[in-house]
C-alpha cells in the first residue's frame, strides 16, 4: 500500500525538545536577577519565532535569540560574562547524546525489514547530520532528507525527486504543523504522533484541522499493526 | 567528455568572504578599545576555526565565534549592548545582496545550455538555499546539494547518488581544500579559479599540491573555452 514510509526525527524517534527547554531554564536561572521568569520566558519564545525567518531552527539560531533577548531585556546591562555563560550552556547541548525515544529501535527495525524507509527532518543541515549519525538508526533508512522547512512544496519535491507516488507515500511525525498538515494537502498519509511536550511554533489551532483525516498513535510501538492493519483494508478494498 | 560540470557557490559564482571580513572588521572598531586590533583579529580567527567542529559554516556559528572571543578577550568586561551591537552587525549579513562575479551569470547561461550543471556548497542549509534562491541561477543547475563538510567522501556520495562516473565529473571552485583536491582524490578533474582572498582556513599548503593535476584559471570567463578545449583533445586522443 505504501512505497515509502517517511520519519520525522526530532521527537518522533528520539528526545529534542526537552533539551533546548534545559538550557532555556538555566539561562532563565542567570536573568532572574534582572526580570520575572514567566515574562523573560515569554520574549524569549518570541524572539526565537520572529528569529526563525533569518536563523532557520537548531542550536546557533536558538542562543542567538537568547542571547538577543537578554540583552534587550536587560537593556544591556547583563555582563559578557553572564554572556559566556548563556554560550557555554548552549554549547553543551552538541554533545547531549542522542536518546531514542521507547520502542523506537525495534519499530524502525521491524518496519525496515518490510518497508522502503526515508528520514525527513527539518532543521540546521550541520547538526542534524550529527544526530542522524550517533542514532545509530541511519542504517534503516533508504533516504535521508534534511530540508529547511516542511511545507507543501518540501513534500512535493522530495516525492518528486525520489519519483514516489504522493497517494502511496506515508509520513509519520509529532508535529501536526510540519509533518502531517503539508503531507495531507500534496496528497499523502499521515500518522500523528504526539511527543510529550510541543514546541508553541508547532502548535496548530483546533480549527485548522477541521476536515483533515490523518491517524493519531500513543505510541510508535503500534505503527507496525496500524500499516497491517490499513494494508489488509486496501487488499479487502481492492476485492 | 564530461557528464556533469559541478560549481562551488560562494567566492566562485558569488561574492562571500568580503561580507565576514567586512563584519568582522566593524567587530574590531567595537574591541579595538581593549587590545591591540591585529591580536584580536588572530585570536577571532582561531576561535571561528577551531569552533567549525561544533558549528559548521554560516554566518551564526560567525557570530557566536566573534561573541565568545570578545568575552574571552576582554575577560567579561565587554558589556551586553556591545554584544547585542556585535549580533545587530551580523545579522546585516543575511540580508546583503546575493552579488555575482563578473561574467558568472554569462558563463553559466552558456554552460547550461550544452551540460549538465551542478551546483554543490557547503554551508548552513537555510543560509545557502535563501542565497541560491536570491541568485536568479537556480534555473541553470539540475542539482544542488548543500553539504555539511567537502571531503573526498562527500563527493563519493553526490556521484553514487547521481550515478556519475568520476571520471566524468568536472569541479570547479576557488578553493583548493574543498573544491579541488577532494575530486581528485576521488578520480574526478577540477578547475580552480581563484578568489580575490582566501579564507584561512581554506589555504593549502604548497606541498600538499605535489603530484596533483588540475588547471588554473584567473577567470570563470576562459571556462566554456577551456571545455571545448578538453573536449577536442579527448576526441584528438580516442582516434
Amino acid at each position: 500500500m505504501f512505497d515509502v514510509i517517511a520519519f520525522d526525527a526530532d521527537d518522533t524517534l528520539w528526545h529534542n525538545e526537552p533539551l533546548y527547554r534545559g538550557a532555556q531554564r538555566q539561562v532563565l536561572d542567570i536573568l532572574a536577577q534582572y526580570h520575572g521568569r514567566d515574562w523573560i520566558e515569554r520574549r524569549m519564545n518570541e524572539t526565537e519565532i520572529r528569529n526563525l525567518e533569518h536563523y532557520g531552527y537548531g542550536i546557533k539560531g536558538f542562543t542567538l535569540s537568547m542571547i538577543e533577548t537578554a540583552i534587550e531585556l536587560t537593556e544591556g546591562r547583563i555582563s559578557g560574562a553572564e554572556i559566556g555563560r548563556i554560550i557555554e550552556l548552549t554549547r553543551e547541548m552538541f554533545k547531549a547524546p542522542v536518546e531514542l525515544l521507547a520502542g523506537v529501535e525495534e519499530t524502525i527495525t521491524t518496519l525496515s525489514a518490510s518497508h522502503d524507509l526515508m528520514l525527513i527532518t527539518k532543521g540546521d543541515l550541520f547538526e542534524q547530520e550529527a544526530k542522524i549519525a550517533r542514532s545509530g538508526l541511519a542504517g534503516h533508512f533508504s533516504k535521508v532528507e534534511i530540508v529547511p522547512v516542511k511545507i507543501r512544496e518540501t513534500y512535493r519535491s522530495i516525492a518528486a525527486k525520489h519519483k514516489i507516488d504522493p497517494q502511496r507515500f506515508l509520513m509519520i511525525g509529532n508535529s501536526i504543523r510540519s509533518d502531517i498538515l503539508p503531507v495531507l494537502e500534496m496528497g499523502g498519509s499521515a500518522v500523528h504522533i504526539p511527543y510529550e511536550t510541543t514546541w508553541e511554533h508547532e502548535v496548530v489551532p483546533d480549527e485548522e484541522l477541521a476536515g483533515r483525516e490523518f491517524i493519531r498513535l500513543a505510541h510508535i510501538r503500534e505503527l507496525p499493526d496500524l500499516i497491517d492493519e490499513l494494508k489488509n483494508a486496501d487488499q479487502y478494498r481492492e476485492r
